[in-house]
């Protein structure tokens, strides 16, 4: 037995989107790529915004010395007082350098997050649909997950959340603009959160960290706004990225940033470096950290995925699909039109869609489509939608 | 109490590398930049070489649709058959690119391969001086260190191994060439190494996975090479890294490679794919993995090094310091005069000399000194070291 026994259980467990890439991989060998209409990744077709193939080249014109070479594991400082800055203003909350770690990605700056603050079997709580990733990276590092319920309009249940809150709580983990879901919370939502967090806080004598992953803070319909966590609760970090603002998943920069006025701050950023440094990513790729800098205000065109939820909302609706309006990020999540999410998929692969079951958010009975891909793909992929709709008798 | 215990406790015991890096910086302040002669980082002065130049205006001046994109976790298909093709000449070993995985440098490499490995409480054998970073990475992933010891010439004691190891030992991880002492293993050493280690499997029915992090293997001086361990032991992995040998390491990009008949290969790939996405790595940078791609074969240059070699190591046994000639990577691990390596430490700082007290390596009584530095500093060093020997009487 060579592989750990964790590692084999989980690899079982499996990715639900990566299997759903894999049997597409085979549909579109078989059928030809442009006859599949593949819904189920969270890669966007966008190229990165001109001004990013604008920086990109000016670096690597004119290179700086050094350029390549290590810099301290926290990031440069010009970059983590450019996102200090950046935030400063979002926010209203005066950030500088010092609260900003460069990350590899989102996914990096949470696998770093949780390393810092988790004793072995404390717990991080979630509320499904979840991305769920969140499990993996929770267990890494010796932490237990909970995962409560949302509401119809995939709202976190505070009743529930009250509930469930222990002395062993050490962080709960949101996500809006919401994966799988779409959905943005409100500002009276997240305060609400925060001060049942700081309520809680006080009756166990312990801090609980609110981690907001906000990778796709950026992506935001409708001329709506995502509300700083911070303004709602000290104990908070977010997590950032550029893979979905810029279209530079490949690439792994994001950050995460730290409430200025978090108690024990130091001491967590220096965590943040040490496992940064210590869980093998070191840094920050250096040319993207350089390459992001000025584009602290630059996004992806948020009107052309506007344009393309407005499409397939209004299309699906009108199918007879029900399903909660997305106001962010490039995710839908419709209740499956089967109990068992795994065979409606099963049944739009048929037609050559392909999305993902609910059961991989952690919600069985609806599915996930992706919609940053091209419009012809969108376009192709309502044939299929129809007639899963006409035979399960929807329309 | 925010912060993990454990995190905590690992950083107070801390990095001695990086102590020196600051109090490094406090002497730069005081005296300035030109007249602080800095031998503790392994942070390369060397610029990538000009291909490496040339590979990357020629991708960024001629972008591919997509090139900044997710692709499949393991890396691109083209950068892992590159890969898989210089290691098939360098070592006569056939390799293909499924017995690759590109990774965040070798630390990303590292800490995937032994997160996918090791089961809590399982043991991992390395030999002092060692890259003191090996512990962090074996703890990260519930391992437990064992450290074994050298002989005189930083060779590890086979003696010593074939008594250590146990049912438990997953694993033997080496370095050669080494970091911290420069040594490069022998081919008659690593055919022992491979030997003692199958026969231990055979003995207890497990498998011993030797690691081998080769970040250096292609800096080796004198006309030597590194023998591969593929032809030795069959459970064997390559952690490999284009941070010393393209000069790039603030970029992170590296690579897994496994003994393309590893028994139960295609579940360690798997589970190497599985921790490199959830480890929140998710792949090596997409851009430099393109960028390396054409640059298998291309180094900077050895002959620099190794002349910045032979300028210092004859000056220092000139003054009658004791050490054993590197072969390889660019550090050398001298006796300290002092018994006390940090005081010892200390006292060539009062010269504004700075090195790394040996116990950062598990060793302590001797120091490190890298000379990826400019010729400036190199020579600037020299009249501390003098001194030092004088003060304590070597000459």
């Amino acid at each position: 037995m060579s592989i750990s026994d964790n590692v084999r259980a989980r690899m079982v467990e499996g990715s639900w989107v990566r299997k759903m890439f894999e049997e597409g991989a085979v549909l579109k060998q078989r059928y030809g790529e442009d006859n599949v209409f593949d819904l189920s990744l969270g890669n966007p077709v966008m190229e990165p915004p001109p001004e990013f193939d604008h920086e990109l080249k000016r670096l690597v014109e004119n290179p700086l010395s050094g350029m390549h070479r290590y810099m301290a594991n926290a990031g440069y400082s010009e970059t983590r007082a450019a996102v200090a800055a950046q935030l400063s203003l979002e926010t209203g909350v005066e950030f500088t350098m010092n609260d900003i770690v460069m990350t590899c990605g989102a996914a990096g700056g949470l696998n770093v997050a949780l390393k810092t603050i988790l004793n072995r079997g404390e717990e991080v709580i979630v509320f499904a649909p979840y991305f769920m990733e969140f499990g993996n990276y929770v267990d890494n590092h010796g932490g237990v997950i909970e995962v409560l319920p949302t509401d119809e309009q995939f709202i976190p249940k505070l009743d529930a959340l009250e509930a469930a809150i222990t002395a062993k709580t050490k962080s709960v983990i949101i996500n809006s603009p919401n994966n799988p879901t779409g959905v943005v919370y409100s500002e009276d939502f997240v305060h609400q959160l925060g001060d049942l967090l700081g309520k809680k806080e006080s009756q166990y004598g312990t801090q609980i960290f609110l981690i907001s992953d906000e990778a796709y803070r950026k992506i935001i319909y409708d001329g709506l706004k995502y509300p700083p966590v911070f303004r709602h609760h000290r104990q908070s970090i977010v997590v950032a990225s550029h893979s979905k603002d810029l279209a530079l998943p490949g690439e792994r920069v994001g950050y995460i940033a730290i409430h200025p006025e978090c108690s024990e701050r130091e001491e967590l950023v220096g965590g943040f470096v040490f496992c940064n440094r210590t869980l093998g990513f070191v840094n920050a790729p250096a040319l993207m950290q350089r390459a992001v800098q000025n584009l602290q205000q630059v996004t992806v065109s948020v009107a052309e995925y506007q344009k393309k939820r407005d499409f397939l909302y209004s299309n699906l609706a009108e199918m007879g699909y029900s399903l909660v309006k997305p106001q962010g990020a490039f995710y839908m999540f419709p209740k499956s039109p089967l109990e068992d999410d795994v065979a409606f998929v099963k049944e739009l692969q048929q037609w050559n869609v392909l999305v993902v079951p609910g059961r991989g958010f952690g919600s069985p009975g609806y599915f996930r489509l992706s919609y940053c891909v091209n419009d012809r793909t969108l376009e192709g992929s309502l044939a299929g939608f129809k007639k899963a709709a006409q035979k399960f008798n929807m329309c």
